[in-house]
């Protein structure tokens, strides 16, 4: 269709189903469509088309050419690229985990895809106290496959080179360098910390040189260590799951970065899921047996993952000098050391920065939201000032744990 | 001229000087030129083309498609746009420091540059025994302006990523990956390491697991570290000089690596000058001037670097987390770490691999020449091994120094 070849423009819902007949071979001629948009993000549009005859359906996903709340903030289309050359891969080295691509369009900026309205987001399904049985063993394979497979100790070198050429992404790594690594350090006014912590981030974070020597080492850490080709991005707001399936979706901030940044972002976001149990959830019965769940979750990731990984290793691992004695075990090593870095990082970005999580923000009693997230801050101190000491599943829980024995409960009206 | 516009063939002399002809605004119309291909190298071909009225001259260098020893070993021609847009981006940097470039031809993977026929090798001149009064003041200001004002805590985030692209150089950076990092720590049959150091590397190095380890760390950090736009070749070899000048040249390893990877070289070579005075002059005078100058110019390149770096430093990094207390020194103390590193892979795979120097190779008394080689290797597994604490050039001189008192002078024949 001559619409679509011509020049790149944004979709409104009658372009993304005229756009969909154009899909070879996926509905019959003349079949009943119907479009929705359904993005909830801030920098493309998802469009959800429908047969309504044989119900089958996909998602066309648009890059826009500027932010949606302001056209102020520029954004590259080049992501909607590398978000499909990065699923696509993805697929192949973890296959059934995320979405599948049907199309890329280059011109459109726009790539159609895998219908996953059967999942739902995690993140929203952590808030509905569900639990995901198969959760810790899927996202382990995904971030192995992911992470060990792309690095140099199993790719070929020129290989390897030629991805991270592929995937530098200076637009979406700027704002991780901006958001995650820079503006929660200092009172920034970017920030929109909950009045009532601020104080506690000031004593406690912003005037303590020592750490914020920490962060800045690990921001550069973040720019040049092109160890692994990581999705990035990866919360729990990027996770669709069922209790028997786990998709991971959005990879535009995927880059050769650190390969413990994706891992460590995992396991923030739930610990933000049991900051918001623990403060929320009134049945001491139904709270215990949550907050179990998600602890076992956690610790399973580490540990699986440091399982998985070693087994991994020994299949795939042919470099002659990876296998040198002592080698594997230096590198899980700094994998961990980097994992538990960003989880730190993660936890303190989303509550100082601009982009908070719904974890805390639907906390509803205020010094309960207080609580939890001067909970959040000083695990994230501890991560980050610990990291190399913090290896196994349970150094992971330890710290949760005794953080929350430490800050006291405030009175409450509850 | 239609000859050179059409496909890439390999120039012979007279070719060069055809083509020499065609570069606008140099030599005047019907000049009386004179070509001579004067490389010495494995990979191009180097033509002097000289005006016999005016004795203007330049230099053709145009990258052969395989080795010049042999065809089997193809070579990728883009390693001369990257030299050549290496040159140019260093001209900026630290002017005056390279050579000039008129000219870049990408069909026929040529560059015209600044002939440099005034000036000699350094490492030739230091076969010589003359002294460079001004050399470590000239390779600590290249050093300090290429590696600082390329990184990322200077740079552009931006602006850095698309220049770690656009020097992505897999052909070459595998050369290294092999011919430093990995082979000289094995038996390798690809090795030459002389006959009579054989059993010294197989009990010092080869059969040292824990040394071997942190090779095996620093080629993975190599391979990852996007630090600096590093040279990536600056051996002595790679260094013109005249008393008054230093120019350096041959950037076609260039790639974003590890900072310390070109200082180390530098000191690595200059410890190989030093062996190789130690070994051959028989004045005791003469000797001890000599020694005294090398070790004064090596302390003075680290000392100086760190000066001039702090400086550089303070007058160029605006980037607000770069600026914390203490991160600027954090920063220098890695890249000391990193020269230490790789003064001392280089000490072991120039005597140990396929490459070697003429600094060791040219010591006429074999026993001379296996004491020379037992202190290189000696030295160079000190470096790696207790790289976290040499970082002062009396630091790096004190290695030399207590690593030769220690290794007993053989019976000669001197």
């Amino acid at each position: 269709m001559l619409k679509f070849t011509t020049h790149y423009f944004t979709m409104t819902e009658t372009d993304a189903l005229e756009y969909a007949r154009t899909i070879p071979n996926f509905f019959p001629e003349n079949a009943s469509l119907i479009c929705q948009e359904i993005g909830d993000g801030n920098m493309n549009y998802v469009f959800r088309i429908e047969d309504q005859d044989t119900k089958k359906s996909l998602i066309i996903k648009q890059a826009g050419p500027t932010a949606r709340i302001s056209d102020q903030f520029k954004l590259s289309t080049d992501r909607n690229r590398i978000e499909t050359e990065l699923l696509k891969l993805q697929n192949k080295l973890a296959p059934g985990l995320v979405p599948l691509i049907y199309h890329y369009d280059e011109l459109m900026s726009c790539c159609v895809m895998e219908d996953l309205s059967d999942h739902q987001i995690l993140r929203k399904a952590l808030l509905e106290y569900k639990t995901f049985p198969l959760f810790s063993e899927h996202i382990t394979t995904f971030l192995v496959n992911t992470l060990l497979l792309t690095s140099d100790v199993v790719l070929n070198h020129k290989e390897k080179k030629s991805l991270v050429k592929n995937f530098i992404n200076p637009k979406l790594c700027e704002i991780s360098e901006d958001l995650v690594y820079t503006e929660p350090f200092f009172d920034c006014k970017n920030n929109e910390i909950f009045p009532l912590t601020k104080a506690f981030a000031q004593a406690e974070l912003w005037s303590d040189d020592a750490f914020r020597l920490e962060t800045a080492k690990l921001k550069f850490e973040f720019m040049a260590n092109a160890q692994s080709l990581i999705h990035g991005d990866l919360h729990t707001g990027s996770i669709f799951v069922t209790p028997q399936s786990t998709k991971i979706i959005d990879p535009e901030f995927g880059f050769y970065g650190p390969a413990g940044y994706d891992i460590g972002n995992v396991i923030a976001n739930l610990i933000f899921a049991y900051l918001h149990a623990d403060a929320e959830i009134t049945d001491f019965i139904q709270k215990s047996k949550y907050l179990e769940w998600l602890t076992k979750t956690i610790k399973e990731i580490i540990d699986l993952f440091s399982l998985k990984f070693t087994a991994s290793w020994q299949k795939h691992v042919t470099e002659p000098t990876a296998n040198y004695p002592g080698f594997a075990e230096y590198y899980l090593s700094s994998i961990l050391r980097d994992t538990a870095a960003v989880t730190g990082l993660e936890l303190c970005r989303r509550i100082i920065g601009l982009a908070h999580v719904a974890d805390i923000t639907s906390i509803r009693n205020m010094n309960k939201r207080l609580r939890a997230e001067k909970i959040g801050l000083t695990m994230g101190k501890h991560f980050i000032t610990n990291r190399t000491t913090i290896k196994s599943g349970q150094d992971f829980i330890n710290v949760l744990t005794s953080t929350i024995a430490k800050i006291t409960p405030l009175n409450t009206d509850i």
